[in-house]
């Protein structure tokens, strides 16, 4: 069985790395199958999702969380559930967020976001 | 396609009625390929995460939830996230939690839970 855990933890490091810096990059880790929900908001293939990361209405993003929970799927795919915080443009309030992905393989082997539930968490 | 937000909604709905009346009852909602993690410890099989659930160090929760978000997966799963929080025993500090869950069907086309990763989310 491949590291599951290993590939999630590097996955998330990359995913919120490349969030913070560059968003339009996450491009890369989408595909046609990919489905996202947003707040809600419910889009699918890598196209739509993109193009909604693109245009959230802030510049700047901090993403921090904490530990990364992922197991196998019965299918071979990763499940993940990451709970953390971020922080938008100048605010000082952080917004607390939970979001699960599950990763799939494409034929080259390579892991992509075949779903992706994106929600933050309001008290 | 199967209704996968309706069977989502509803499986949740019985999930925490079941927790919160009788959580020994969640044992049919499992099967020897399930996996948990619960606070990162990890379980595999119904019968240890069944006994982990009923061993949980209180007598009375009720869960309180939000929106149940789904999207089925790739292979015919459904992948869920919720948010919500708990009160236990005699508490008056509800606890916030996040809770994944993927959903499979057994051979007679139920639906069980392959994957469970729960998570209090502490700020």
């Amino acid at each position: 069985m491949a590291d599951f855990q290993g590939i999630a933890t590097q996955f998330v490091a990359h995913y919120y790395t490349t969030f913070d810096s560059d968003r339009k990059a996450l491009a890369s880790l989408y595909r046609n199958d990919s489905k996202m929900t947003f707040e809600s908001d419910q889009l699918a293939g890598g196209g739509p999702i993109t193009e909604k990361l693109a245009n959230l209405p802030f510049q700047k993003v901090l993403h921090k969380y904490g530990g990364v929970d992922a197991q196998p799927t019965a299918t071979g795919a990763i499940v993940i559930l990451v709970t953390g915080q971020l922080v938008v443009d100048d605010s000082t309030a952080p917004l607390s967020y939970s979001q699960t992905f599950v990763l799939g393989q494409d034929a080259t082997g390579g892991w992509y976001v075949q779903n992706d539930i994106f929600k933050l968490v309001v008290f």
